[in-house]
C-alpha cells in the first residue's frame, strides 16, 4: 500500500472525526435513553412514567446544552421542568429546560444563581419526582454552591494554595467537596426523596464516576478528618482563610454533616450512567482505522503526564514501527486516549494537544511517511481556536523553511503559532462533547 | 493462567536475564567474529590473515574488557598486541592486550596516557596491518585525546557551558568531535594505511554509528563552521575558554584539519559492526516472555524522555491492559527498551531504572496481578550497586506499612532507598555489557 503524506493527513482526520462520532451528545443519549409510551429505559433500568408526577431535567457541563436537547427530542413533552448550567457562549435552544450561563474554568456569581435555580427546582420536588441530571466535564466550575458562610473565592484560594504545594487531584478534590454544598454526593441528597438518573458523559481518566465533575450523584470516599490531614500534610493550616479552617473542623467535631457515604439511603434511588467515554471515542476511531486498511493498536486510553514527555514516548513508538514494525506492522494506527498537562514555562499560545503535536514533530523529524494528530474531542485546545494540530516528518524543516525553529517555539509553548504559519492546525469548532483527547500516529 | 506475584516477579527477572544474553560481549563476539584457518570472518566481509603482517587489537568503553577477552579466545595467538582502555576497576585479565584504567565519567590524565599508547601503537602500524577495535558505551570519556593546546578541563567547561544553555546532543557532540584528536572519524585515519575492524557495542538511542563514543571510526557529518554557529547561537562566543574558541576558528579558517567526511580513503579501508544493541537485548527478552506463556508487546526500543513521565505513560499501558485487553491481553508482558534521563530535583540516590519503578509504582498502586521491573544491562544504575528494581500493585502500600511515603522518596529522587527498605531492588554485580535499559511490565 503506497500512501502519500496528505492521503495520511486525509486519513488522520477522518479517523479523528470517527471518534466523534459515538460520543456526540446525541447519539449517546439515544443510545441508553429511549421512551416507548409510558416506559422510560435508561441502560439496563425501566422507569414507567406513570409512577411519577414530574419528570425534571438538570445539569451542569460543557455539553449539557447538547445533552438536555437531546433528551427533550426523545421523552418529548415528558419532561415538565428544568434548568441547566452551561459555559459562557454554549448555549442551545432548549423547549422546556432553562439555561443559565455562567464562568469556565473559574465558577462565578452567575454559575452560583444558576445552582439556586437547581436547587430550587429540586425543594419543589418530592418523593413521586424523577429528576434526570445530565453531567459533563467542566460539571465542577459550572456547579458552584460553596458551604454556609465561604464564598467562591475562599474556595479558590484553597485550591491555589493545594496545588502550589504539590497536592494530588484526589486531597485537592476531598476539600473542594467538603467546602461544596452540591459535590461529593451532595446533590444526590438534594435530588432525595426523588429518584435521580444520572446521565454522565466523561471527561476523567479512567471514568472514576467519583471525580467527574467533583462526583455530586455518587459516595464520597473522604471524610472532613482527610480534610484536616491533608492540610496538616502540605502545612497549610495556618494558610487557608480562617472560615476554611473553621467548617471543616465544625465537620470533624459533626456539626456540619458529612459528605454521603455508600450506603446512604440516596444512592437507593440513584441510577449513574455513563453514556459517553474516551474509551468510546478511541474505539470508534480504531474502527475506522481498520476500514481505512491499517492495523490499529490502541496504546492506552489511560494517558497523563507531561505533554513533551508523552509526546516523546509516541515518537518512539513511530519511529520504531518504521525501524522493526513493532509493536505492529504498517501500514499502522496507533491511537491512544486520556488527558496530558502541560508545564508551561514560555508566553506563547497553545494547548496540550498542539505542544504534544510539535514535540512529537522534533522526534520524527525526517521520518519517511508518519502523520501525528492530536486534538481535544470538544473542539478547542487551550486558549485558542484549534482543537489540536497535524505533523509530519517534514513539518520541521517545512518551517525552517519559513525561518521558524520548531525548539524554539516549543520552548516557548507556542505551537498554536507555529502550526499556524505551516498551516497544520486542526480547526474543528465546538463539537458539543467533551472525552478529552484523542493522538493518532500513522506509519505507512 | 494464575499466576501470582511471585511468580511474576521470578519471570520478569527471567525475561530480563534472558535478554542479557546475547549482548554479553563473549556470545556477541563469537556471533560476529570468526577465525577458520588463515581466514577471519568478521559479520559478511573475510581476511585472509595471510595478507597481513601484524594483527593489534585497540578498544575504550566500559565492556571491551570483556571484548577483548573473547576476541583473545577467538583469534588464539594471532592477536600480536594490543592496548584498551576501561573504567576504573573495570579490568579482566588478558593475555596480549594491555589495559590501562582510566577516569568515567569524567576523563582524567589516565585516559589520556592510554590513548597514548593506544596512538602509539598506530604510529607504529602500516599499510599491510589489520586493526581490531573495540567499542562500548562510556567510551567518549575512556578515549581522551583533547586537540593540541586544550586541556581536559577546557573540553570539560565547554561541554557544561552548553549543557546550561540547553544544546542538544548533536550540538554537544560536534562541538566535542573538533576539539578532539581522536573522535569524529580521526581515530580512523590515525588507523590509515592499516585496515580497520571496529566491533561495536551500542549504548545508543537508535544505534547512531556517528553518536556511540563520539564516533571515531566513522565519518563526521559536522565541520568546525557548525560550531562556531552553535557558540553563536547560545551565546558562548564569549564565554568558552579562549584557546578553544581559537582551534575552532583556525579550524574553520582551514588551518586545522576537518574531521574526515565520507568519502575520505581512510573509511574505504574501514569496517564498523554494531555486534550488540539494545534491540537484540529486547528481541531475546521478547521470546523468553513468549517462552513462558506471555503474550508480548514491543513498545519502542528508542525509548527517552523524563523518566517519570515515561514511567506515567507505561503505567497507562499496563492499566489499560487490565482493563481492556489493549494493546495486548494478559497474560502479557510489554517490553521497551532505551534510556531515559532524571531531572534531579532532591538530593535522595537512585537511579533513572530505580526511578522508573517507584513512578510506576506509585501509578498501577492497588492494581492486581502487574510487576514493573526497569535495570539497566550494565548492571548499575546510577551510583548505587543496583541495576535496577521490581514493583507491583502493592509496592505502595508495602512501603505505607514501613512508614515510607512513596511520593516522597520519588520527589527526593530517593528510589534506592526506598527499594532497599522493601527488599525490591534488583542486584546483578557486574554484567560486562552494557546496551542501556531495559523495562518490563508484565499483566497475569
Amino acid at each position: 500500500m503506497n500512501r502519500d503524506l496528505k492521503q495520511l493527513r486525509q486519513d488522520a482526520i477522518e479517523i479523528f472525526n470517527a471518534g466523534l462520532k459515538p460520543v456526540d451528545p446525541a447519539t449517546a443519549i439515544r443510545r441508553f435513553v429511549d421512551l416507548d409510551g409510558e416506559v422510560l429505559t435508561v441502560a439496563d433500568r425501566a422507569y414507567s412514567l406513570a409512577d411519577y408526577e414530574n419528570l425534571i431535567l438538570i445539569g451542569f457541563g460543557k455539553a449539557c446544552a447538547a445533552m438536555a436537547r437531546a433528551l427533550e427530542a426523545v421523552l418529548g413533552g415528558a419532561i415538565r421542568k428544568g434548568a441547566i448550567n452551561v459555559k459562557d457562549g454554549h448555549s442551545l435552544p432548549l423547549k422546556v429546560v432553562q439555561i443559565q450561563e455562567a464562568g469556565h474554568p473559574v465558577p462565578n456569581q452567575a454559575g452560583v444563581a444558576g445552582t439556586r435555580k437547581i436547587i430550587q427546582l429540586l425543594e419543589e420536588s418530592g418523593e413521586r419526582d424523577l429528576v434526570l441530571c445530565v453531567i459533563s466535564g467542566g460539571g465542577s466550575a459550572l456547579l458552584p454552591y460553596p458551604a454556609q458562610g465561604l464564598t467562591l473565592q475562599d474556595k479558590q484560594q484553597v485550591t491555589r494554595l493545594l496545588l502550589e504545594c504539590g497536592a494530588t487531584i484526589h486531597e485537592i478534590n476531598a476539600i473542594r467537596k467538603h467546602l461544596s454544598r452540591v459535590k461529593g454526593g451532595r446533590l444526590a441528597r438534594l435530588v432525595y426523596p426523588s429518584t435521580l438518573v444520572s446521565l454522565i458523559l466523561s471527561d476523567v481518566v479512567g471514568d472514576d464516576l467519583d471525580s467527574i465533575a467533583s462526583g455530586p450523584t455518587v459516595p464520597d470516599r473522604s471524610t472532613f478528618d482527610d480534610c484536616l490531614k491533608i492540610l496538616n500534610r502540605y502545612d497549610l493550616v495556618a494558610r487557608v482563610p480562617e472560615n476554611v479552617l473553621a467548617i471543616l473542623k465544625q465537620g470533624a467535631a459533626g456539626v456540619i454533616a458529612e459528605t454521603p457515604k455508600e450506603g446512604d439511603p440516596a444512592f437507593e434511588k440513584t441510577q449513574n450512567v455513563i453514556i459517553g467515554s474516551n474509551a468510546l471515542a478511541v474505539s470508534a476511531a480504531r474502527d475506522k482505522a481498520g476500514e481505512l486498511g491499517y492495523t490499529s493498536l490502541v496504546l492506552s486510553t489511560l494517558i497523563e503526564g507531561e505533554t513533551r514527555e508523552v509526546a516523546k514516548v509516541h515518537a518512539a513508538v513511530a519511529k520504531e514501527i518504521r525501524l522493526s514494525g513493532n509493536p505492529v506492522s504498517p501500514p499502522a494506527c496507533v491511537i491512544s486516549g486520556g488527558e496530558t498537562t502541560v508545564t508551561i514555562r514560555g508566553k506563547g499560545l497553545g494547548g496540550r494537544n498542539q505542544e504534544f503535536v510539535l514535540a512529537a514533530a522534533i522526534d520524527i523529524d525526517g521520518l519517511d511517511r508518519v502523520v501525528v494528530l492530536s486534538a481535544g474531542t470538544d473542539g478547542t485546545d487551550g486558549p485558542t481556536d484549534a482543537a489540536g494540530a497535524l505533523a509530519d516528518g517534514n513539518t520541521v524543516s517545512e518551517g525552517r523553511g519559513k525561518g521558524l525553529d520548531a525548539e524554539q517555539f516549543l520552548r516557548e509553548n507556542d505551537s498554536y503559532n507555529y502550526f499556524r504559519r505551516i498551516d497544520s492546525l486542526l480547526i474543528t469548532g465546538p463539537t458539543y462533547t467533551n472525552v478529552m483527547d484523542l493522538r493518532l500516529i500513522l506509519v505507512a
